[in-house]
């Protein structure tokens, strides 16, 4: 019944023409940029869209008619190759396998006929030769597996009684002689005895445009070949054919074109590109794809580049180390750096998520270094370094020798070239001291800093209040966090009024405290003479995954706020009120009670004779460098406490509370 | 000064008697039993701590005296070994190395110098010579990388002016004759010149009570040796001395003893065990220093082995099942079974903390199987499985053939047999009617059952309300939870009666409800149609890290109260009361909201039509097994909501609200 060149080969007698169908070819970079689309753009739409395929002309015997489909295949202006011919297409990629399957195929092909039937009907067609070149493409895009499901149309307007061949073909120079009217048409096909699709509805429009007055018409196919190292078009064919009418009067003829599939039956084709694509690729696509998702239906607004671009620096690699850094890959961040100078014990793996077994043996391995090689392990995609090296600490001496000295001051040099060169700082060490300095740099350095601390069952998670940057700098000098926070809304330099803000509400980024804020001590030597208890963290396994994905979640909150880490800290109270972002809340500080399951979020002013981040601090610190931060290292609190006035306020208030004693009494 | 064997060899004229020192042996058995010892019992406990040794009589010429200490150490009835004599000696373990070095040794010295001159003076010490020889063990176990220190002291009383020798030694035979006071010891020593260090007391013993009357006394070394197979004591070393008197009133002697190092200087000596353990058996001990370390100072009562004896089944092993996993081990729980019939995709290991790229690559591994092995490599001592089967769910028909029904009969079974060799089951899937079978399973067998579920930025986290065992059992049919609560209070059968439990406030854990309760719909088949961002888990990378630690810390909280899964649910309310266990609340449920960074504990009632867990589903169950499951699973809602009653709720519920609307306006 139908015409195309399935079924037994024509008897000798009434020859009726039969058609080379095309066949797809679907090449990976078409899947790849498919899913790219799918991911980006298209996400749960599943209106049609239009793509743009070619068939070449110049294929040796043998070969089928391809109807190519590539990465260009969505830039409907990508330039056609060279001897090829474009087809426009249009596309229709369903979000379920189910939706693939039971989509009305027929209504599809019947739609696009009825189209390239008006196109010829109104002549349209006779200026614009693609519309008659048109195809259909249905697909279903399984990325979690990386499977392709897929059926292509080239949609084909069919005679009723099919097209009787009055000439066999033969060759152009044996046949070429001017009797009638010739048509040509640019020949894909290499069978010689048949002709290739695309003259299907050329012959539509030409029996319906004049069908009456063309009873024999003379087809030649164009085919341009290579023979021999040198273009060629010996192999074209031309044929006679007795040229049916197709009357306008008589409605839309009957269609066909679904492909077969390899079977050669009618049905769909799958690929499964996932065995021969580049595993590592197929790992940041479907990592990408994870985090897509939330923002299809349920964040539209989330800036996920502002997150994945996000150069985090861990200080410790440890429990709370290990949990972050896991957090910060489910977000998709891409550079992530390690700063620890422990070796894997054994005890460690249990509780410390990227270490197993085989890390501790023959005295374990570095932490820095282990953490960064796990994450690649976990993601090959991940920028992730390891640096084995200590963090100096007040009242932790470094004067003993010149070596110890020098050493240290590297040390220093180090750190603050990591946090230079990242956007987030993590404070995730065991021992109070040991973020003195970073605190220190970060806060001079304008970076965010984010700290997660545990107790047996508590935590605190909080971000540092971010400084303005100094306006003697000039308005020129952008903060150091803006590749983190590129926000327009609060221009380096020019400090926006604070809004009324009471004690402890309202607390702009710029005056909220660090973790040093409400401490009247400085800090010290907190290792010495400590018992095992104390020398482990000793806490609720639970704690640390809960206080590392939390450090993580107000990280992303703070970079998703229109300001950063100038945003207005949210408080227990605001739980109620419409949220800052689109993730919700901004706290300043996150106390966790685990034994209660629930968690407050206060927020505090910087304390302005704070040990780490206040002005005086921070002067010395840009003024002196090295030499006041071993001035540090080298002596007890009081260095620090009478360098911020603290060592004043105690007597005060020592005064204060002998004065209030008297005072009691004397009421 | 010292009359011990180091210094320049004796000159011919004026000699003294020189004693050759133990050396100590500290078996690696030793080191554990401390370590155990300190875990267990001492903790934080620095008193002193009576230990046993032992010297062997029966060495080859050449080696050292050994003092051996084995594991056998701390048992102060432990038999002593053939031919060896005891020693008893006291230990004093510090918590750090400061106090370690730090520790006044003199003191301790002369303390043990004084007791046992008080025994020489008393006489006491004529009736119990091991008061003689009597030894002092200074340790400090570095538990957290295996390093030991310790220093061995051997109280020795000192001659102040030494002892004299009168005649060189010689063997026994050319000397053995009759002439005067012989005191023979038994001798551990080799060298042929020297006696060995328990002759040092003793004859101070001999000094102070006959020191008078015995000018001379003929010392014999008895020393049982083997020679040439058989027993022989021709080694033994007879000599003469001249005894000095030890007058009581001269007060107590100089004493010395503390042992040298290995460089020969006065010092302790370290030993390195990491590298020579089993390093599985050092990552058991390790892990479980961690856990001990919590009941120490923190939590006293806490009650370890019942979370680590608890066997845990976790039904999926995607994004929870990990964290879930994770924690677990954390808590040292040794026993952990996976069900999972997923393949790792690319998309897992960044989200999924038990997956690397690598168990990715094929089509990706058995998501059970993997997730096992990997625990097995963070820790091999665990006893992990992985089952990579289905579990059949309501409206997910199995009758297609006899084959499809017979694979769904197995896999019930193989459910129910899992379920029933495990303590606490824990829901961690994807979809709700997955978790229909389990619940029911769990309900009718009365486990624990713990379930996690997660939204974009909510979760929640519950407990199933744990039935009372069948009243027709008897009373000595103890309900399958007892291996994980073991607690007397509420003895099988015997329903305690619940106290006047408002709706919402005080449900006792046998009241409260399970997953389904709060439902009025069948659980059907919710994969059908699914869009990618319905087929993946999207939710904020930190929810499952926060739900799946809970999720364990409900279950560990749960098992710490003292009538475990029946424990009435603490709830919101209850934060501010005496929480329950020493771990804190224990609620019904945890519902999470992270966009507020907030918790709560809402608590319900089990509902009387349920679907999953009302007696009529358990009862039906019970009855008819696997036929009234397929009933369910090739049922589309309405099989379950009829039986439930759900269906006559509906419609009276529908009656009422069209009352209800007419009643609106008729006022």
């Amino acid at each position: 019944m139908t015409s195309d060149i399935s079924g037994a080969p024509p008897s000798a007698a009434d020859l009726k023409l039969q058609f080379a169908p095309f066949s797809s070819a679907l090449e990976a970079g078409f899947w790849h940029q498919l899913t790219q689309k799918k991911l980006n753009d298209y996400k749960l739409d599943e209106s049609p869209k239009c793509i743009k395929g070619y068939y070449y002309n110049g294929d040796p015997v043998g070969l089928p008619t391809r109807l190519t489909l590539e990465f260009s295949a969505f830039d409907v202006d990508a330039v056609t190759p060279a001897r090829c011919c474009p087809a426009v297409g249009t596309l229709y990629n369903t979000n379920t396998l189910d939706a693939f399957k039971n989509i009305d195929k027929r209504a599809l092909l019947e739609k696009e006929a009825k189209e390239m039937w008006n196109a010829i009907c109104s002549g349209a067609a006779l200026k614009e030769q693609s519309l008659l070149s048109r195809f259909i493409l249905l697909t279903f895009a399984d990325l979690k597996k990386y499977h392709f499901y897929y059926w292509f149309c080239f949609p084909a307007l069919c005679f009723p009684e099919g097209i009787k061949i009055i000439q066999q073909p033969s060759l152009l120079e044996a046949v070429f002689s001017p009797k009638q009217v010739t048509v040509g048409f640019y020949d894909p096909c290499t069978l010689s005895q048949h002709p290739g699709w695309p003259l299907r509805n050329l012959l539509a429009l030409l029996a319906n445009q004049w069908g009456s007055k063309l009873d024999v018409v003379e087809v030649l196919c164009f085919r341009d070949r290579t023979l021999q190292g040198s273009r060629s078009i010996q192999h074209s064919v031309v044929f006679q054919i007795k040229l049916p009418g197709l009357s306008s009067n008589s409605g839309c003829p009957k269609s066909v074109g679904w492909e077969k599939n390899a079977k050669g039956a009618m049905g769909p084709r799958m690929v499964n590109l996932s065995e021969c694509m580049d595993p590592k690729r197929l790992a940041e696509s479907s990592v990408d794809l994870n985090l897509k998702l939330m923002r299809w239906r349920l964040v539209p607004s989330l800036d996920l580049d502002k997150v994945v671009s996000t150069k985090c620096l861990l200080l410790g690699a440890g429990t709370l180390g290990c949990n972050v850094a896991r957090t910060l890959m489910g977000w998709g961040v891409r550079h992530i750096t390690f700063v620890d100078n422990a070796k894997i014990s054994y005890s460690n793996p249990v509780r410390q998520p990227l270490y197993e077994f085989e890390d501790c043996l023959g005295g374990g391995k570095s932490k820095a270094t282990a953490a960064a090689e796990r994450l690649s392990k976990i993601f090959p995609g991940v920028n992730a370094k390891g640096y084995n090296m200590s963090i100096p600490m007040p009242g932790h001496p470094v004067n003993f020798s010149q070596a110890t000295l020098s050493l240290a001051q590297m040390d220093v040099e180090q750190l603050e070239k990591l946090i230079s060169e990242h956007d987030v700082v993590f404070l995730l060490m065991d021992t109070r001291e040991s973020r003195w300095l970073p605190t220190v740099i970060a806060a001079s350095k304008r970076k965010l800093v984010v700290n997660a601390a545990l107790g047996f069952d508590t935590f605190v998670v909080m971000r540092h209040g971010l400084k303005k940057p100094p306006a003697s700098r000039g308005v020129d000098s952008s903060p150091s966090c803006s590749s983190a926070s590129s926000s327009p809304s609060t221009p380096a330099g020019s400090a926006p009024s604070v809004p009324g803000s009471s004690l402890f509400s309202n607390i702009p980024g710029d005056k909220l405290g660090c973790y040093f804020c409400n401490d009247v001590v400085a800090p010290g030597d907190s290792t010495r003479d400590r018992t095992l208890d104390q020398q482990c963290t000793v806490s609720r396994p639970g704690l640390a995954m809960i206080a590392g994905a939390l450090a993580v979640e107000l990280m992303v909150s703070m970079l998703q706020h229109s300001e950063g880490g100038y945003a207005v800290a949210s408080s227990s109270d605001d739980r109620m009120n419409e949220p800052p972002t689109s993730l919700g809340l901004v706290p300043h500080q996150i106390r966790g009670f685990l034994s209660r399951f629930d968690n407050v979020l206060p927020a505090s002013l910087a304390f302005d004779k704070c040990t780490a981040c206040s002005p005086i601090v921070l002067d010395n610190y840009e003024k002196e460098g090295f030499d006041f931060l071993s001035k540090v290292f080298n002596s007890s609190h009081s260095f620090l406490e009478d360098l911020t006035g603290l060592t004043l306020l105690h007597q005060e208030t020592q005064a204060a509370e002998i004065w209030d004693m008297s005072d009691d009494e004397s009421i």
